[in-house]
């Protein structure tokens, strides 16, 4: 038996399965919840756009993780033993940087930093340096427009080079303190490998790509003089950042005797390169061409692979094309919703309609599962944590409309639902806009998973069938594959994931009745959209709510 | 001693006081529920339109409250017997129409009708008429400008014929068993003083110059050749509405000994003609020129006089221009917004944030009061109700807008209080535009006697100093007035109101660093009432959300 670990760091909790490579089964799985700030996220109440994590909660993670798998996995196959572990694959999210000195610890783990925020690692979805994304916006589309054109745009907030820069503002000696900054999805490996340091340290292509304007064709990041016209200090930067980055079928490195003992594996078996969880989610789902995979969770990656050889448009509104980044031979393309999962968690949590039992997720979706397609008459946008595709856009802010005296939580709760399937088709038809033909849509991911309702919405606002996922875990699952591929169980990612990757056999397919009003109700969704999200666009309102009137009464018949 | 009896029939409950007319001073009160439907208001689950009432439990309730009060005043002032009473004044909501036979029994008290909501009263917030309503409007502006130009340009849902022609098309059965329509405002009197029959009945001048387009200059109520256009069957009903009404300084008749003997009174006494909650409200609170009577509860309604010698201009939006409907001398005029309390209520009950004791007015309230003017993000319109002034459309719909993943439940609160203090705003601006001049605002009602937190913002918001009155039963008080007029313990309604009705000490002034803000936030809040509620007005949205985040950052520093 040849197995393979799949680490998958998600938002509040890191997980990780031990994966049959022969046919994909789970043998053991372990979660571990990080134990800093609400929900493993450190906040900060006076600004919502403020989100930390602390790197000793990965490594903490990491090994309890391993280790609650591997005991998982021998009770349920006996046959099972540590030593079958061929390699390591770790995805996390991104990007997520965290500083980090001259010999590779991170400053937040330093006694003098470990209260301060801006020395933790800036997760993903951190939009302090939302000043700073316009910043670079603006001087990439005067002095190098190519930068723009790979990331749909527009340079994002929740972007490394944003969150460094504003770091360098808001917080000066830490950001001096700092010798580099590194990737999560980065350092997670390097330190298993014992590679950490910063001379050693591999960076991976697929977080370089995405998020921080990483390309060959330039040379790999930025150069010097353009992160130099925005500070100086920002430019001394550069030197640290490699020139090569790498894909998912290389090593990082190989386990550290330390590491093996500590985690009770096989020293010197590899580790893979990370990358982003949605990238290997992707994987883990069995992403080819002509496939979009969507990762619901907290928010949404919406992946698409395209031939590396064929011709392909810059797509505007698109965070990311990057060759290779999901699999070998493909760019891989990045879409995705800034929140959709936490707008229902929002609500849930903190608007709590009714308390806490009557406002539970399974209580509202019960009853909203119950409503008609148009019939609470709400329209609502799906921007509580801005617009990442199409509008590129971090500072939009939600909207919810049409309500009368009457309105009930769970016509809200299934107006948000709506919002996020409107925004998915958004996303959909931006693709096809720009010759990128969607014919399969696969879903993974925890709301995928358990949510019928929001999966039926879905095919029936886009008018495609939704499948989904065969496994739970297809981010660790990717992981796992890419542990296979570079422990040598398969000699390539296509053959890795034929053997270990599937859909489940329960499909949503859209019902032609709900379909046809949700495109009426999606004219409206995208009147809203383009007049708030567009600057200087001019638009009439003035018949929105009468036509989701008119649409409420036709399905109150 | 001489004292007068207020009856106030408000939406969910009748308040009888008895009132001392030397001084004001309340002697006993006493307040019955309506018992039928939801909380006295039979509502439709599937038409959110639809608000009726049993007038079985207006007469349950003068019996109950008149008796209650008594007994209360007996306690509280020994020296007072029922027989110091000199006469009684009533109030009700409108329009509120109920049909009724040619004997003048509402149709709703018959065993056969019992049971359809069509036969009972038809309460002032039933929008089941709009789309007659803009049948109304439309013949109206064709074939009869001058009646639109008294009422605002546009004949609203909540108006008399507008409820009654959709009552001839959706329950015509109804409607033929109907000898006439009549005004609760009218038919309590009536019943009282044993003029209910339709022959001898008397029809206030409140209720018909302000919903049923009465006016001395064109003879009385629309002409049957008009109304017959709408419907021969309305053109024929024409005959049993009389040429005159009367105003508030008119007996409707005297007690009759069977209600004498059942309430405890002396026979004969004279019962004032009735007139809407509000205009007696605008009495109690001491209308005059120059002020501004805000009556706050679950809708508002916004109450000025201006000098009958002086010149007026129609008002656009202005509900009703009614010469004598709230003073004697003055035109009387009528504006307000669909919801003020209806919105917070529905926030509390409906949605129940953080479940029943978390999400009451008290907490939310106390959580809101702590937040400061700009600080949420958020912004709503006030139209979970529809528009009443200026837009006169009931069919718009609530609207919020600013949401994050942190948005709270009291913030939400907050912006629903804001809502209504800018469309309170937009209303004096139109009056003074006009030409109305307000030097003061006087406000009654619940909510503003409870609620330091809602007065202190409409302070900011307005920029005007908002005065609350000494009574809490204005209404009930204006009533007892009018009672102690047609009672003759004083010779006209200024003195009565001089002796009679005061302001409180405690008054809230606005604080200029919030109006400040609030200047920034109405100019927002009327792009979206502009953008929403104007149709085929183009107005750009697209900096809303952000200019809503410059504020919200200022405010946070």
């Amino acid at each position: 038996m040849k197995c393979a670990i799949g680490l998958d760091y998600g938002t509040n909790s890191v997980r990780c399965v031990i994966v049959d490579t022969a046919d994909g089964r789970e043998l053991g799985t372990c979660v571990y919840e990080y134990p800093m700030g609400e929900a493993g996220i450190i906040l900060d109440p006076a600004d919502h756009n403020l989100a930390r994590q602390n790197p000793a909660d990965y490594l903490k993670g990491a090994e309890v993780t391993i280790a609650g798998a591997i005991a998982a996995a021998r009770k349920a196959e006996p046959a099972f033993s540590p030593r079958d572990i061929v390699g390591i694959g770790v995805d996390t999210t991104g990007s997520t940087p965290l500083p980090v000195d001259r010999d590779g610890m991170p400053l937040a783990m330093l006694e003098r930093y470990k209260d301060n925020p801006n020395a933790h690692a800036w997760l993903w979805k951190d939009h302090t340096g939302y000043a700073e994304a316009g910043e670079i916006t603006a001087l990439a589309r005067d002095e190098r427009p190519q930068y723009l054109a790979k990331c749909g745009g527009i340079y994002s907030s929740e972007w490394f080079f944003s969150k460094i820069l504003h770091c360098l503002r808001a917080d000066p000696e830490v950001f001096d303190s700092a010798y580099t900054w590194v990737e999560h999805a980065d350092w997670l490996p390097a330190v298993l490998t014992g590679t950490d340091r910063p001379d050693k340290l591999r960076r991976c292509r697929c977080a370089a790509g995405h998020k921080a304007m990483f390309n060959d064709a330039w040379g790999g990041y930025p150069d010097a003089e353009f992160l130099g016209r925005l500070d100086p200090k920002l430019g001394a930067l550069r030197r640290t950042l490699s020139d090569r980055a790498y894909a998912v079928d290389q090593a990082a490195g190989r386990l550290t005797d330390g590491w093996a003992r500590k985690l009770g594996l096989t020293a010197g078996i590899p580790v893979a390169m990370g990358a982003f969880d949605a990238h290997l989610g992707a994987v883990g789902s069995g992403i080819k061409n002509g496939v979009l995979v969507k990762i619901i969770g907290t928010s949404t990656c919406d992946m698409v692979v395209a031939p590396s050889n064929a011709e392909l448009a810059d797509i505007p509104g698109i965070c990311g094309i990057v060759d290779g980044s999901i699999l070998p031979g493909y760019f891989g393309l990045e879409a995705g919703q800034s929140a959709v999962g936490d707008i229902f968690n929002w609500f849930v949590n903190y608007i709590q309609p009714g308390g806490k039992e009557a406002g539970s997720h399974q209580a509202l979706t019960e009853k909203a599962a119950r409503l008609k397609p148009g019939q609470s008459g709400l329209l609502a946008l799906d921007w509580n944590n801005g617009n990442r595709t199409i509008l590129v856009d971090q500072r939009l802010t939600g909207l919810l409309l049409g309500q009368t005296l009457h309105t009930r939580p769970e016509e809200i709760y299934r107006a948000l639902v709506e919002a996020t399937a409107f925004g998915a088709l958004t996303i959909i038809n931006r693709f096809e806009e720009f010759g990128v033909k969607i014919d399969q849509v696969v879903n993974c991911g925890g709301i995928a998973e358990k949510n019928a309702m929001l999966m039926q919405i879905y095919a029936d606002v886009t008018g495609r069938e939704m499948k989904i996922s065969r496994s739970a875990q297809t981010c660790a699952l990717g992981s796992a594959v890419a542990a296979a591929v570079v422990g040598g169980a398969h000699p390539d990612f296509a053959q890795a994931q034929a053997a270990m990757c599937g859909i489940k056999e329960t499909t949503f397919r859209p019902i032609a009745a709900h379909h046809k009003i949700y495109k009426q109700l999606y004219k409206l969704y995208r009147r809203l959209h383009d007049g708030f999200g567009i600057p200087g666009k001019l638009l009439g309102m003035g018949s929105v709510m009468k036509d989701l009137l008119a649409i409420k009464e036709k399905a109150n018949v």
